[in-house]
Order: C-alpha cells, then sequence, then structure tokens
C-alpha cells in the first residue's frame, strides 16, 4: 500500500493493513448481505455470527477457560475504573490497588468512590519507572480484589511477573498489553482492556471476567454499569458497538493467521530487543525504565535534551515514522509497537535513530 | 452499486450510499495522512479536525444555539437513562416522565434508582398506540427536568407537538428520529440520540445539553457518567469512539449536501405519506397508530393475520426489502424509513405491498 507510514501512536494506533483492506472490500456489501456491517440489526443472524466467531477467537487466542464469560462493551478502560468496584466490591467493600501510573492512578481515585480502597504498593516516587517488588506487597485478605494495570503505555513498563493474590480475585488492566504475549487467564479473575491498542477501533472495550464474580451490583448502580446485565444478554443489552466489534473480530483472525499470540509474542520480543539493544549501546539514548520492568509494547526513551527530542520527532515524522513524542509526563520520546506494527517498522525506526545519533552527539 | 437491498432496520439502519463509499475509499489513507481514522490518535491535529467538524456540522443542521454544548459519549441512549438524572436530579431531585414506549419505561425505571421520578402521563392503557394529550398532563413546578421519548420506535408514534415545561427543562430521547424534522432546540434542556438510526454508527451518542444545566452530578456518580467531565474535556476526557464519529460527520456533510434538515423533513413526509396513505386505503393492512400520533421514521402496519404477516415479511425480503418484522410487542410489520431511506426504496415497498394485497385478499 502506497503512502502509508509507520505509525507509532500509543492509541488509538496502528492495524494490520491485512484487516484494513477486508474491511474496506466489505464496506457497502458484507457477506453478500447487501448491507454493509454499519447498517446490520444487532439482532440479524449475519452480526450475531459476527459477535460470536469474535467471542470464539479471542477465546482461543487467549485459551480463555468456560468459566470466564467474555464481554464487548463501550466506554473504555475508563468506564471499567468504575465497573470493577461498583460490582465486584460488594462483599467486604474493600479493594487493594497498585498504583504503577496515570491510569492506575485514575482506576484508584475512581475506585474510593466506591468503597475502601487502598494503595497498597507504588512507584510514584521514581516517577513510575519500576514496578514495585512483589513479594515486599502486604495485602489485604479481605479484600474483594486486587487491582493492577498489566502494562503501564505512558511509563513503558510492564509487569514482568503477575502477583499471586490467592484467593482474592486479581483485577488486570491489560488495555495496552492484552494479546501481546501468553497469559494464564486462569490467575486472573477479571481482565479488561480497552480495544485501541491490541484489538481494534476505539469504542469497545473486552472484558474478560470469572462467571462467579458476576453478580448483583451494589446499590443503584447504572444498569449500563452491571456487567450481570450484559452477561445476561450476551453483550447485547442494548445496541452494541458493532462496527468496531467487527473490526475486533478481523484482527483476532489475522492474529490466528499468523500462529496467534505464541507467534505474535516472539515477534513483540523481535521488535522490542531490536530497540532496547540499540538503546542500550547508544550514545545520544537512554531508556528511562529498570531493565526488568521494560514494557515490550511502549518503549520510551530519551535525549535528555528537550531541543534535541523535538527535533528528532519532527526529522522522524518527515520519514514516515510518525507519533513518536512521548507523553509530557515523560518527556523524550516514545515507540509503541503494539501487534501491528511490523519488524521493518521497527527496523526503518532503529536506522532513523543510529542516523540521528551521529548527527547529533 | 449492485447487490445493495433497502434495508428498512430498526436500527442500526440504513446509510447513504455516499458515505459508506467515502468510507470506503479513505479506509487505508485519510486525507494523506498515511493512516486509516481508526488508526489516529484521537489527539492528532487530524482527528481533532474530523471531531470539530462534526460538531460545527451538526450545530448548523439544527441551529444549535451557542450556549449548548454537543457531546459525543458512548453506551448509547441507555446510558443515558442514567445521566440524565444522575446529572440533573440535582436540585430538588425529582423528575417527571412521560411514558409512551418501551424505552420509556425503561428511562423512567432506571431514574427512579436515582431520586422521585414520576410518570406523569402513560399511553399503556392502549399498548403506546397514541401520545397522551399535552394539555391534560399535571407536571410538577419543582421537577428538576420533564423527560420524554420524542419518537417511539416500537411503537411508530411520534410528538407532533412538545409539551410547553415552563421553566422546568425538558429533556428528550430523540433517538429514533433526530435530524429527521426541524425542531427548536432552545425549547429543550437536553436532547439525547443513540447514533444508529439517523446519525451514524451504533457506538456513539450525541448530547446536546444548554450549558446552565452541567454542573456537579449526584455523588459518587461515575467519572464517566458525569456530563461536566465530558463537556470540559470535549468529548475527549477518554478516547473516544473516533471511528463511528467521522462516520457522523460524513452523514451530516452528506445531510447538508442535501439540502439540510428542511429539505430531509420534506422528503421524509413524503415518504411516510406515501405509506400511510396506501395503507388508510388498503384493505388488507391498517395502522395501529391514531392518525395525529403517526411517526414518519417508524411506519407499523399489520394485517391482523399471524401467519399472513409472517408471509409479508418472507416475501418482502426475497424482494430485496428486509428487516420489515414488527417488533414483537406489536407484531405485524414495521418499516422504518429514516433520513438515509431514499423515496425510491419506499415507492418499492408501497408497490410490494399493493401486489401482496393483490394475491392475498
Amino acid at each position: 500500500m502506497a503512502n502509508r507510514v509507520f505509525n507509532f501512536s500509543a492509541g488509538p494506533s496502528q492495524m494490520p493493513l491485512e484487516v484494513l483492506e477486508q474491511a474496506k472490500n466489505e464496506m457497502t456489501n458484507y457477506a453478500g448481505t447487501g448491507t454493509s456491517v454499519m447498517e446490520m440489526s444487532h439482532r440479524s443472524p449475519a452480526f450475531e455470527g459476527i459477535i460470536q466467531e469474535a467471542e470464539r477467537d479471542l477465546r482461543d487466542l487467549l485459551s480463555i477457560p468456560s468459566n470466564y464469560k467474555i464481554l464487548f462493551l463501550q466506554g473504555g478502560a475508563s468506564s471499567q475504573f468504575s465497573m470493577v468496584p461498583l460490582n465486584l466490591m460488594t462483599k467486604n467493600n474493600k479493594a487493594d490497588y497498585i498504583v504503577t501510573g496515570a491510569f492506575a492512578k485514575k482506576a484508584f481515585a475512581e475506585g474510593k468512590k466506591f468503597g475502601d480502597c487502598l494503595d497498597v504498593a507504588s512507584s510514584a516516587d521514581k516517577n513510575f519507572t519500576y514496578i514495585p517488588n512483589l513479594s515486599d506487597i502486604k495485602l489485604r485478605k479481605n479484600a474483594d480484589y486486587v487491582h493492577i494495570t498489566s502494562n503501564n503505555t505512558i511509563y513503558g513498563t510492564r509487569y514482568a511477573q503477575f502477583p499471586d493474590t490467592g484467593s482474592v480475585p486479581l483485577v488486570a488492566d491489560m488495555s495496552s498489553e492484552i494479546l501481546s504475549r501468553n497469559i494464564d487467564v486462569s490467575k486472573f479473575g477479571l481482565i479488561y482492556a480497552g480495544a485501541q491498542k491490541n484489538v481494534g477501533p476505539a469504542g469497545v472495550c473486552v472484558v474478560i471476567v470469572r462467571e462467579d464474580l458476576i453478580d448483583e451490583p451494589q446499590k443503584n448502580t447504572p444498569a449500563m454499569f452491571t456487567y450481570k446485565l450484559h452477561s445476561d444478554n450476551d453483550s447485547m443489552y442494548n445496541t452494541p458497538p458493532c462496527y468496531p466489534i467487527y473490526i475486533c473480530g478481523l484482527v483476532f483472525k489475522w492474529l490466528k493467521s499468523i500462529g496467534g499470540v505464541d507467534a505474535i509474542e516472539k515477534i513483540n520480543i523481535q521488535k522490542a530487543n531490536l530497540l532496547y539493544d540499540y538503546i542500550e549501546n547508544s550514545k545520544l539514548f537512554t531508556s528511562p525504565v529498570v531493565p526488568e520492568a521494560r514494557s515490550i509494547m511502549n518503549v520510551t526513551f530519551v535525549t535528555g535534551d528537550k531541543d534535541l527530542d523535538a527535533k528528532f520527532v519532527a526529522e522522524a515524522k518527515a520519514q514516515g515514522l510518525i507519533n513518536l513524542k512521548g507523553h509530557r509526563s515523560v518527556g523524550g520520546m516514545r515507540a509503541s509497537i503494539y501487534n501491528a506494527m511490523p519488524v521493518d517498522g521497527v527496523k526503518a525506526l532503529v536506522a532513523f535513530m543510529q542516523k540521528f545519533e551521529k548527527e547529533n552527539i
């Protein structure tokens, strides 16, 4: 495809070109229905096929056990910040949060509205450049859940291992890394992920939740914030975001076609290593993140000179390497290299960094 | 476009072919950005241009005064059923509801969770086939708002006039008729509409709200259910449903290109009259709705014989006239003839009804 760029946006982000081409081809007439997926009744057999197949493919890709429900909801991770406490903080009205970045902080602040939430650990003291040592964390045995953010988009960190929370359900915001590496879903009570990084377009949020946790929510919870209603209606309590769900389904098919999560995890490690190995040896760029916590999805790096950072971002853009500016709370640069970023995109970025280093050191 | 059908679905529903064709053409490279709209950061200048232009065009189309905010939110009308009371029932904790159908009932039931909601009038006694006489309704002077459903998708009714609520803000769910006829926005405190009928694809909800009504919500309202947060952040408190908003923008451009709401209202009346005039004179089909309350968007009709109704729906489908089955609570047939349904589609339907009548009477 001519004139396409390598898009390192943190989200919404680059999608597989194959997916976009298929969506294009099917835009005015999906599978002989004579309609676009956008025009279909969500109660039509064609759309029911689409959403059911998307669910099956996601279940396959992550080996999601049969006692977990998959929901496709609206409102992004930000809505889950409220839905999780409203629906899960119902036994002892207590939850523990590990705060490893801006979104973890938001989730914690929102949770506090609905019960006794405690920030049992945080990496705020060093601007979220590490993940707290899990063996040091004292969790409350009677918490209704423990909440983590498994990959921190802004800071470029991730949990290499996940905390063992015993019988307390572990809840994870995986928005910026779902489907990028193998996880054991059975270790989690609930996983949620806004789609716009590794799953599909913005406007749909995937929730994977153990069935026994789906129960009556707190009093006066809005209907649309009730897992039980969405679960009882197979994500069709109201009109779902049909077209975004259809695109998610195409992304799942694409991921299966290239070998699933096993295959993409290898590619993702290869891509991340290309960048981190170069940065480790660079005289210009450094990573602000401790090695053991480095994300394979969001790679942050800085020159230490704001003007030079800005020059880098501008010159990269001129080369078709776009959206490399870091978040304002970290500065410098960030390359988001989600599943759909090809190895060639990362190679092009490293080549540009090498050239830039030579010219500016 | 070959092989397209006339889609009478109640929603999601038929879209202008011009819009789909443009979306198709721009799928992999929007306006020279080298990316799909689906791949764009919502903070990018390109997407900011898209959402701002969509807002401007909607403001033009409905002559929305400058003291009204336009929000593009997720969660559909069903989320507004909670957001309206949570954000507006904050002075006297009272609201009046006029119940004219299934969605009005849902809105009322949800409102009651958050305060003293009263169903001041209802047309449930005659299966919602009429709109209560507005002069008979006793509204409470100290209500925080009065809620109506301006067009009732399932039953095929609509308010020909709107109630005069004096200084009490009038709130209207206009999901199934927004942009189909001229309205005076200044008579309303808040208007909301799920997009999937006249505005765009499912997954985005338009909220038009008078600025003085945007204030602190009830205690412990989820962040994502707070108008003030969305308003302060111009619908970008979190990642919005970017692609659906882009399609809404294309629909607005299309509507402007054919002459705006004035022009489409004339066409809509013409389309509705084609059907209602034929039904009035038919010996087979009747309308369950009193004449003065008939919707120009959703035209319900019955033969009085369930088997014949089913035969009609099946034979129509075979002719490329799809989704004509009525909602189970009314039975019979329903032709949803939203803005994007061309006059030719309605003519084809009437011709088929005439043929069917001849063959089955």
